[in-house]
């Protein structure tokens, strides 16, 4: 079995990949969006893509990209813990900082106490940014990346677990077409997503939508609008529901909410793992 | 009256704070936060900061640093139009492209169709990009921005109008203590932004915080879940509402979320504008 990931070899979304299973094998793409080509052109049986971060919210490049497609579905979750670290030769010069958008975003706030006026550069990914440190050695740069990552390419450690947040996690989705049971995780609990695209001519619409889970006992642990990029105002809902009802509740929400005149895709029904 | 902006000069913030008032002081600062916290310092009366963009959605850098604030109000709003231009000297042989995360996040299935295999790296702003293509005028690079910025800097447009949706539009805010009033622009509407926080031992709670608004005819206009940075799954709402109704419908809808025990913040009342 292939399971394409957002590469190079010890991001993240590697370590996520790595976790999950030993017997696959493991595919590394230079973007999400070509993950997810990998697997609707066939090359993989299994994508797994970032969706979500504590402290940066939804990977918009992840979500909006499930809109609109019917080829696969999310097979399951997993929780990654995020721990961040500053990366490099010389800890008291530096005059740029590289990484991930993502990751500097993550040390926003140790970024503007300590280095200030040092100028940060967002690139392809933590490993594109420690591989840059590793080229130019007598450069005044440093990364942000994993400890993982750092051992790998034996750079040192400047500042361990400079996240802003000591709770930073992120969620993996794995997506594919058939079932996909990892070995060796924590399974926490079972989850729906739905995107729901509200009829435009029905007052409270959004209220009427939630109405229908809330009388039925189903719970929402997420409700996040995203553009439908045709004009501003216009979105589609991202609804995370506890999968802990009979299957037949929700899809009599379901079919209320067609009724209702809304647009409704099911994402997924997948449990969720985490990762120590 | 002094009025701060994300610069440099001739980027989208710069256009749009151009075009409110042509009395007031524009003052450039490099971040958003920077811009914020020029505000809170009485540096400048007005801050104008982007907030959402058609196409990629919220700027999570501006709607963050207002959660948890009570130094200034949104005074007004002003959506501008937003067209990206590909813009360098040689459009043949192009190795990379540089702009603004949200800018190459606008145009990316232009560069995926036209560049699927020229790197592209993210910069400070669009103008930075432009002035990195004229820096280096014998290095196969290009920038995506904006038709003004790039008549500034006489720099050749490649490719015009390469945003990925023809309806790109941002919505600025313009954040202070006292009304602002722009000149001679053409007034839209008046809305009503919330921020509110759930209580975690209430189901079916966002249900309820919406039923406050929908039997008193509130029409939200827009809702959206950002993490609160603590743990996964803890997210404030924020919650754009059509000012259309009578001031104590609002007061009485938000003592009622606050008997729910909600956190409410109200971020401002406002009248919004539409540049052409």
């Amino acid at each position: 079995m292939k399971l394409a990931y957002l590469g190079p070899e010890n991001s993240f979304s590697y370590q996520a990949a790595n976790a999950v299973q030993t017997d696959e094998e493991l595919i590394a793409f230079p973007s999400i969006p070509l993950c997810m080509d990998a697997l609707k052109r066939k090359l993989v049986d299994y994508a797994i893509i970032p969706i979500e971060n504590s402290l940066e919210g939804s990977v918009h490049a992840s979500v909006d990209r499930l809109y609109e497609q019917n080829d696969y579905q999310v097979q399951a979750e997993i929780i990654l813990p995020i721990h961040q670290q500053l990366i490099g030769y010389d800890g008291k010069n530096i005059q740029k900082i590289l990484s991930h958008p993502q990751a500097l975003a993550q040390c926003q706030k140790f970024l503007e106490t300590n280095y200030p006026n040092v100028q940060l550069e967002a690139v392809q990914s933590t490993t594109a940014a420690i591989e840059a440190v590793v080229k130019h050695p007598k450069l005044k740069i440093a990364a942000i990346g994993s400890k993982q990552a750092a051992r790998a390419y034996q750079v040192p450690i400047i500042a361990e677990n400079i996240q802003d947040n000591a709770y930073n996690q992120t969620r993996f989705w794995i997506l594919g077409k058939k079932d996909f049971t990892p070995t060796q995780l924590t399974f926490l609990e079972k989850r729906l997503t739905l995107y729901v695209t509200l009829p435009s001519n029905l007052p409270g619409a959004l209220h009427k939508v939630l109405a229908a889970f809330a009388w039925r006992d189903i719970n929402l642990s997420k409700i996040e609008s995203r553009p439908q990029k045709t004009k501003l105002g216009e979105y589609f809902f991202i609804i995370d529901l506890e999968y802990t009802q009979d299957a037949k509740r929700y899809q009599y929400a379901i079919e209320e909410l067609q009724v209702l005149g809304c647009q409704v895709q099911q994402i997924g029904i997948y449990p969720i793992y985490q990762l120590d």
